[in-house]
């Protein structure tokens, strides 16, 4: 099925950044940078649009900042190859620090936001739509909001300028059917809208959910190299380019980043399946405990941390 | 959705086995065999029905041939308190080796074939149930059999009184649509007969086509611990358990039987996920050749990997 609207979205560096804090060395983000654009993907996400007074350098790397000096580094000199995107989260960034689109390298700013953020988020995504960026909203967790919250934030959504907005699996514990249904939901809320999808890995299902939603009419969809993500990560971006066969797009350049940039870093950072991620998937919980978890030095013991979390009977 | 009709069958031992010759020790298959039957999953494949001339116990261990005696290691005495379940491949078991099913341990024999070999699986197939074994035909490498042929076959199959026929993804190379496609195909050729359904996850999809091969009517489902098989491996058993949320099954104890069994494999056998067979399984091809990559200095070179596949540029 060749559908020549879709787009793929490269996080990367944003979401695998939540994996260690942001400290890719440049010339790992410009491997990234430069492999995407042979590839053909669309759209590359470098990280998090961020006022430093909310965050300490000493902490975090340059791409949970996303300053105009750091993406030249990966960028070189002129335009962007590839279209350019940043996070923002609600309350990490001051509006006066976002420059216009036409002084930046960006091109897109998503707002990642909560159910009850949903005034804040449309608030600071018009802002960024005024200053010339394209604009995503985000809205996670959508597997814990009930049906009335979840209408009045669509319709919030609806009556917004916002061109685009999320399905996002924050927490992994959506199936195929879900996926169909809240694709739906969406859809009928949002006439004239685009609407992307981002999944995660908790249940192996990222990549199938991904089809799933572009099956419905997702056009904007969220992937990551070898899967690279908090957690059990994301859709791998490798099987996600091979299942379109989109002429657009070539695999043998995500492969040639994969084997000389990420599958090095897998000796120092730990991502993708592993069964803490299913059972708070599986729970529809935040992934928090699974990921401390694993950090710990009873990542093994899968039934004592089962036991641990509330509602583990539901699952038992 | 509650299907009362839904049967689980793990294959840890029969398919983990293709990764270390069927070399499992003695306890490790007794944690397996009484982890299943805490967790209540209906079937255990212990491994191979094969005939001793055909292959050396110098080579392989004692679940390529499933003897009474070993298998009895395993129950103890009395009966197998799980239906107990090996595969057989054509012309490498003699029938009169086959003992009558009152006489053994084994509920099942399952003979797996290529779309060739149907008129030679059909005649062992039957001669198990005059046995009286429930069996299967499990009929592999579907993804590159002409329509000719496999309609031809499924007539033969229709024909015959085995009651059970296999959806098999032999190559990992399936999706949602061909899943979906080939359920319809089997049962409107298969008035009466029960459909199976055995995934391999090369571009992580096993559990997904699972979840197809289940909406679409399949009632016995294939799943390993950990996902453990050949090459990519299986659907992973605890992420079908979580799913089906049936009352019969439980999942802490297949979480136990991981982390003190299955886990452990892991430091010496190498299965799951990997770019290799992503190419191998996109490009429909057998994955004996991302096997033999995994298992050489250059696994992790893909790119030359890829190129040096028949028909790499279909995926280019």
């Amino acid at each position: 099925m060749y559908r020549k609207e879709i787009k793929v979205m490269d996080c990367t560096i944003r979401d695998g950044g939540l994996m260690n804090k942001w400290q890719f060395d440049v010339p790992l983000v410009k491997g990234v940078y430069e492999g995407l654009v042979e590839a053909g993907v669309d759209y590359m996400e470098i990280g998090y649009l961020s006022s430093e007074k909310y965050f300490s350098r000493d902490e975090v790397g340059p791409w949970k900042f996303c300053a105009e000096e750091d993406l030249r580094k990966v960028v070189g000199d002129g335009e962007a190859k590839i279209k350019m995107s940043a996070m923002a989260d609600i309350g990490r960034i001051d509006l006066d620090a976002i420059p216009p689109c036409e002084d930046s390298l960006l091109d897109m700013i998503r707002v990642a936001c909560y159910v009850h953020q949903m005034d804040k988020a449309i608030f600071l995504a018009e802002h960024c739509l005024d200053k010339g960026y394209e604009v995503t909203i985000n809205l996670m967790a959508v597997s814990t909001v009930n049906v009335r919250d979840l209408n009045e934030a669509l319709n919030d959504v609806a009556n917004s300028r916002v061109p685009i907005f999320y399905l996002v699996d924050s927490f992994g514990s959506f199936y195929q059917e879900s996926i169909e249904f809240l694709m739906d939901t969406y859809q009928k809320a949002l006439p004239g809208k685009i609407i992307g999808f981002h999944g995660h890995n908790n249940m192996q299902l990222a990549m199938s959910n991904t089809i799933s939603a572009l099956m419905k009419g997702s056009e904007l969809l969220d992937a990551t190299l070898l899967g690279i993500g908090r957690g059990a990560g994301n859709c791998p971006i490798e099987i996600l380019v091979a299942f379109l066969k989109n002429p657009k797009l070539r695999l043998l350049p995500l492969l040639q980043i994969i084997q000389d940039h990420i599958l090095p870093l897998q000796r120092t950072i730990e991502w993708g399946y592993h069964i803490p991620y299913l059972i708070t998937g599986a729970l529809n919980q935040h992934p928090r405990s699974a990921i401390a978890r694993m950090a710990s030095e009873q990542k093994d013991d899968f039934v004592s941390f089962m036991k641990e979390l509330h509602d583990y009977e539901l699952l038992e």
